[in-house]
């Protein structure tokens, strides 16, 4: 039942037990790599010693996505050219260096910001997520073109026919990028959804394709705040998700004009803002 | 499509276009609340102003009892007296305040625990997060019964049959508790399944009821390491989740000596760490 083997491609091989009410086979079976990855940033005004940005848990690939797109998440960096490296370690696999223009500007408190949407005012109660809730809020995407609804409702199949590492592990969440003709532009993996994201957002940054007007994201889960504000943050026009969204996803979208769709299925979805985009036919 | 009608029981009445290729119909639907609760620690050696613990997304409900056990998760409480009185403010909903025993040590550091698991030393790399898997991976499950295999296939029928909050929306996370007998003691759901997670160990601590040795927990998604540590620290014997294991979470519970199994299904599931718990029939 221990792991054996070697991690490769984001996957690992390991011994289960298959087990029935009346057998039990000894099996040899993959799962997602689950592994911590540090984001180190180095910046001018630091001198030589990199800030820490914290930790995630993360399965390993496309590293350097992530880390850029997280950043961009975070709104510490805003244009390609505000990271002038992005580098993994050999040595250490689960760091990541990020080389940021001495025109960004680091906060005092950027690493807290990270995973810390926390901190609070005493006084009035305004939590700092309520900051970001109002930020995001107030971020409008782009009216482009329209897509039609069948188009939108073949891509899960498009999708899954990519994701080579939940075909060999069920475990891993996906998103995967198609423009409005329904190409498949890109697919990320991860254990965590909101890692998937960010790894696809910082492709998109780094090749210089924000905002993603007229282009679909479509997520394997579920559609929460944070991944609504993660895509209006790249401007993405239409949010399909194959699960349910939360309340505060459908309203997000609603105030910031980002087609939001939930339960896609080959044969129809459920839209929660901004249907006007998608088209019959 | 916009948000209408008010919360009631961790759900909200929307607006959705129900769409086809060919047909769309505007229908009445529900989805799981979301919203930012705000942890506020009080104690003696704080003075009048409480402590800031950070803020998570949850689905309203059960607040007191997400306090507790995310508290008793980051190891700041450890048995029901450190814990002298938990308050949800109607005043402030999205506040819940929690008024620690004077022997709780509260570290100078607190409040950055709670979502960074990322302070690192930057001269060996090892992160914070590397100490949190070595202090959970030497926490030993203790060994007490044997629980039929037969017995833990019918477990996930029965919660399912418990999520109100699931059958209304279909996205909202679920844990359930069960006895060796089988027998449900306790669901609870939120958009989070660490959330979810935290309430049930809440309620479990508050109640006198930790370490929960031959008990099962069974989780409506999938185990990651996080999910795993916290199961691990609340002394659960079996875990059992609906979804796929990362491979940090195997590792930890075959540290642990805890028993994990996945995909779990009315007809098998795959069992990756201590099957030895588990017999035939």
């Amino acid at each position: 039942m221990a792991l054996a083997g070697k991690a490769s491609s984001g996957t690992q091989s390991v011994k289960i037990l298959r087990a029935s009410a009346d057998s039990q086979v000894v099996q040899d079976d993959r799962v997602a790599v689950e592994a911590p990855l540090e984001f180190l940033l180095h910046h001018p005004s630091l001198g030589p010693e990199p800030l820490s940005f914290g930790t995630t848990m993360r399965t390993p690939g496309d590293d350097e996505s992530l880390a850029a797109g997280l950043l961009y998440g975070e709104s510490i960096v805003n244009r390609p050219g505000d990271i002038e490296a992005l580098e993994s370690s050999t040595r250490r696999p689960n760091v990541v260096h990020v080389r940021l223009h001495s025109a960004v500007q680091i906060a005092p408190n950027t690493p807290a910001r990270l995973f810390s949407a926390g901190s609070s005012c005493g006084v009035c109660g305004t939590t700092g997520l309520d900051a970001v809730i109002a930020r995001a809020a107030a971020t409008q995407v782009i009216d482009g073109d329209r897509v039609a609804m069948s188009l939108l409702l073949r891509l899960p199949d498009v999708m899954r026919a990519q994701q080579s590492k939940f075909g060999d592990t069920g475990g891993v969440h996906a998103c995967a990028l198609f423009d409005f003709s329904g190409n498949l532009l890109e697919v990320c993996e991860d254990v965590g959804r909101h890692n998937a994201f960010d790894k696809l957002v910082g492709m998109s940054l780094m090749a210089g394709n924000l905002p993603l007007t007229d282009r679909i994201v479509v997520l394997s889960g579920r559609a929460s705040f944070e991944l609504v504000q993660k895509a209006i943050r790249a401007g993405v026009s239409v949010l399909a998700a194959i699960g349910a969204p939360s309340s505060l996803a459908v309203s997000l979208a609603t105030t910031s004009g980002m087609t939001l769709a939930g339960f896609l299925r080959e044969s129809h979805c459920n839209v929660y803002a901004h249907s006007q985009r998608l088209t019959g036919g």
